[in-house]
């Protein structure tokens, strides 16, 4: 365990490029990929040095577990997804981030994992009232 | 919350036909994909009816967590990978089940996550040798 929360957790530039910030919760800082093909969640436990999943602490590992799961639920009721898929990757991008994607049969890359590859951002209407209703989501969680 | 604990578990015969039995945790079924290009387990609840991550009780949650980190280590002790990468997808394969995959910066897909796509099946050998590693580290984790 390397969990050190004495120290600040600094959001990845690579991360922070790609998304937008939706709300934090206890633990994780909520951003929304902007890839309108997927609504794309990734939750970013707010701790710094974080690669793997058991870097976290016991504890944090079951509060982050609460916030996938619910954030998990709210996002397939809100947009009717077929799945969701959860994915902790970070290959490419090292610090511990948790993908929350809403998929679809009829989507583009149904049924394989969703790769960042090719995205396509959302207009600026489209994103903003995506935003508020992600927001409005998570604060009924009442987390 | 739709865990049905009386309802007994059927494992998918999708999942049985590209793996093995490595072992039981208390709430996971640890079989390992037969696909030498990556080290490569499946935790599967043994539970009925079982989707999405949040289809589980609460308490399952937590267990499965800890389930998933503890195997997630002991792989990257065993395998000296790179990384992990942990995925709940099941668009295709809807019983749920999560990858655990043990990525090196020099494996094909990498950094891309895995795809089942084109296998590379394991000699017998190989495979006895590994699910006897396997198997003495799940013992040792002591779940």
């Amino acid at each position: 365990m390397k969990s050190t929360e004495g120290e600040a957790f600094v959001m990845s530039a690579r991360l922070a490029e790609i998304s937008e910030l939706v709300a934090d919760l206890p633990l994780s800082r909520v951003m929304l990929a902007n890839d309108a093909r997927f609504p794309w969640l990734m939750l970013i436990p707010r701790r710094a040095n974080m690669h793997e999943l058991f870097d976290l602490s016991a504890a944090e590992q079951g509060t982050l577990m609460r916030e996938i799961t619910a954030v998990s639920r709210m996002l397939k009721e809100l947009t009717k997804a077929d799945k969701i898929n959860v994915e902790a990757i970070g290959n490419a991008t090292p610090q511990l981030h948790v993908h929350v994607v809403a998929r679809y049969k009829t989507d583009s890359q149904w049924p394989n994992g969703v790769q960042w590859g090719n995205p396509q951002p959302y207009t600026e209407e489209k994103r903003q009232s995506f935003l508020a209703e992600l927001r409005a989501g998570l604060r009924k969680l009442g987390l």
